[in-house]
């Protein structure tokens, strides 16, 4: 089998697209920019929402579920809001076909047109804040505290597996508050469990920070943001979190009692993080033998293939193997014994390689015969022999240096490639020559970040939470700056 | 508040509506026919989709997603299959709005159509079966077991919460095997699934059992169903699972190279259940002071509520209060000590006997005292003072009680409103004078079928699996039959 990946130096971009392939996570569909996510790229989706719904609900968040359509005339009652999203979305117009009657398959029926046009779900804003309107009266019925693990379309010309397609998964939190602070408070409160989640689970650093005015969500004062380094140099964003001040519950009149006895208007916050996210996750770690992935996401830590010449042998293997199965099991480690007597071990090497799986036991008869097993670890690709005494403690603590050992090198990586810059020339020969994060002092106007964009491609990806104040120039206009923002090419 | 249901008895269908309602289960949206699964709904569904996802993974299914959109074109491709589900389907026809050169907020813009229309899936079976093509060339990639949860859209004229909605929620396995026998195994296997959730975590006994022609699945061979039967009389279907034949490799050209090295057809199954189930679960166990959930469901298995007169009092029943949650959650318990001071104890009482909260505990100072606590079941709505000593024990125990009970009154009044009628005069009178299940003799027919269907509104809901060989003769045609099978006015 020709498990072949073109090399990330080769060509990057063909790189990603041969793993998604090839890693069995996800492929094309017949319907345009849609893909099918396969069943070993879903388990990885299903182990992120596991962690993610978790730490929501532990933060007090419930989940409901909101229609996927949203009538047309939601999108203009939240001017900016309408200008950032209703551009690009699938339309519904009717609701019935028909045999043809010149016999050429279905049609629509003209006649089931609908009185208004529906839109797929972007995102849930204003569907939502019209259901909120009938659940808050008073400040006792807030906060609303809510979330939704659906899925939207965007109707995106240039589309990209996981990166960028038209229909994605996701969750997005859409709460209700009382206050602006408290609302604000939200806001930080979930930008903070994503990048705790992309830390701590993706084994992938990432800058908090906040998003300029130009590139802050539609319809929200204020947009928080992580932001993640793929091993091309490009910036990932991969969660955000919006404060959306009074915007939507003035467009949908969603207003409360307060405890003044005063009707106000009801504060809100939406956050959320989708699909992408796999995209991250093997751009951030994985190498020319295929996926690398954190222990805490692989939905299988632990592969275990027999070496054998004979299926007497294999039966004595199995004799072992699965005694150690249950022992790691028992451990709550995810491990899978691969007896399947169709592949070679040299095949199954290369497959469990390309899958990113943590760890690899081999095991033949001479292991049998000295009480050994071959371990070798995926992300340093290293290989050694050891004790079958006490391996279960072996492999559970490799779990957790192979997870910090991911997110050192990843942490490792951005250090060396995120740099200061102080003027245009080396900020334009550093995106050409060795992209990566650049912390620069910019005017804080729209029209510098504009021309910037123009003329370089790179985005202010955020303006970050832990920059320290520093008196400086604008890199473009020379004018003064308190402090420096993150630019970087992006996806 | 007035938490005041509509009695079951005065006007079933508005009981059933305010129960939805007022239980905070779900409502309407501003989309004609989509509801809104709000919080207490949804955790409901989570806890199903738990259990039943762990079910498919026991039996060695994996999950994954296909798209929300199948080209219209892919419905003509299994003729049968367009017969059923081709009329009632969302359309879209453009990918884009525009603004308004007049003005009027946004409009879609004409010159976005799409060359092919899309449909939203009313089920996967056409888009999974054409990736399936790509799955598949030998024996060896069989079999496939996989899931989908997913949204589904059908264009349903008359709408009911959970019951019967333009989109509802559910999962859609679709499996792909070498035999016909494999095929049917695997439908067999699925129905026994959907029974076992059915029975042992909602607590509602099912019939299982074949549809007829006239009833099967659009594309299908056979059709396996559960029937469930609500307080009304009337039958719920709960969950079907199809034997597809090779009707959709056929349609697909979805073929492989068999153990022989023949090139064949790929055998289907297809099997689902959907957020109707949460109608069933209601009206199979609801009274009219709300909700009944069995506790294997419930989000909230033991709501403790304190007793009190100052807030003095209040603390010191929150000191044992929170001894006593940390014990219950210690043995899996979920448990909420809701000592919110902004309402009454007995507005509490009203407020989780109508979401279904399977114990309620409450506690005051006398009980401090005497070292007791009050119980209360919501299935039996007994009350009773206990010691508070061991009371953890007690409370384990009595989540079996309660599911087993739950179960037990349900099968008892299912088997007092099971008959067997021997003429069509007999079946009418029940039908008419207290609807249930009928077993009945039919002569095979789709005719008879039909006439019974239009004169009397009751259906064949399945032709039970464990019926008995019985001669007898049709109550419509008086023709010979061999055995009989279950009519009733159903959901």
């Amino acid at each position: 089998m020709a498990k072949e990946l073109t090399t990330k130096e080769e060509n990057y971009s063909q790189w990603y697209n041969d793993l998604v392939s090839k890693a069995a996570l996800a492929e094309n569909s017949a319907v345009r920019g849609c893909m099918v996510i396969k069943p070993y790229g879903y388990a990885i989706w299903e182990k992120m929402q596991a962690a993610l719904d978790q730490m929501f609900k532990d933060t007090g968040h419930e989940n409901a579920y909101f229609p996927l359509f949203i009538p047309k005339s939601f999108f203009s009652k939240e001017a900016s809001h309408v200008e950032g999203f209703a551009k690009e979305c699938a339309v519904v117009t009717h609701y019935r076909l028909k045999n043809d009657p010149n016999g050429n398959g279905i049609i629509v029926d003209p006649e089931a047109k609908l009185e208004e046009e529906l839109i797929i779900r972007p995102t849930s804003e204003t569907i939502i804040w019209s259901t909120y309107k009938n659940w808050v009266q008073s400040y006792r019925d807030l906060p609303i505290l809510v979330n939704q693990w659906a899925n939207v379309v965007r109707w995106e010309m240039r589309t990209r597996m996981f990166l960028r397609t038209a229909e994605f998964l996701w969750q997005e939190g859409h709460t209700a508050h009382e206050t602006r602070e408290e609302a604000l408070a939200e806001t930080e409160k979930m930008i903070n469990v994503y990048a705790d989640f992309v830390e701590n689970y993706m084994a992938v650093p990432v800058i908090k920070g906040a998003k300029t005015e130009h590139e802050r969500f539609a319809g929200a004062l204020e947009t928080y943001s992580i932001e993640a380094l793929m091993q091309d140099g490009k910036a990932l964003q991969s969660g955000t979190s919006h404060f959306l001040g009074q915007n939507f519950a003035k467009a949908f009149e969603v207003q409360f009692t307060s405890r003044e006895g005063k009707l106000e208007y009801v504060w809100a916050t939406s956050w959320g993080v989708s699909t992408r996210l796999i995209g991250a996750l093997i751009m951030a770690h994985s190498d020319n033998n295929g996926l690398v992935l954190p222990p805490k996401l692989a939905p299988i830590q632990v592969v275990i293939v027999p070496i054998y010449k004979n299926l007497e042998q294999l039966d004595q293997i199995s004799e072992t193997v699965k005694v150690l199965v249950d022992r790691l099991k028992r451990r709550g480690i995810r491990v899978k014994y691969d007896d399947r007597d169709s592949q070679r071990p040299g095949w199954k090497f290369a497959e469990y390689e390309m899958k990113g799986v943590p760890v690899r036991l081999a095991i033949g008869p001479r292991d049998l015969e000295n009480g050994t097993i071959e371990i070798a670890r995926r992300d340093t690709l290293e290989k050694k022999s050891v004790q079958m005494e006490g391996i279960d403690q072996v492999i559970e603590d490799l779990m957790t240096e192979i997870q910090d050992n991911i997110f050192q090198k990843a942490l490792k990586f951005r250090e060396e490639n995120t740099t200061s810059v102080d003027t245009y020339e080396e900020f334009k020969e550093r995106l050409a020559t060795k992209p990566g994060f650049i912390l620069a002092h910019w005017d804080g106007t729209m029209e510098t970040e504009a021309i910037i964009k123009e003329e370089t491609k790179a985005t202010i990806r955020c303006i970050p939470f832990d920059g320290v104040e520093e008196a400086g120039k604008c890199i473009l206009t020379g004018k003064p700056s308190s402090r420096r923002v993150l630019f970087a090419l992006s996806y």
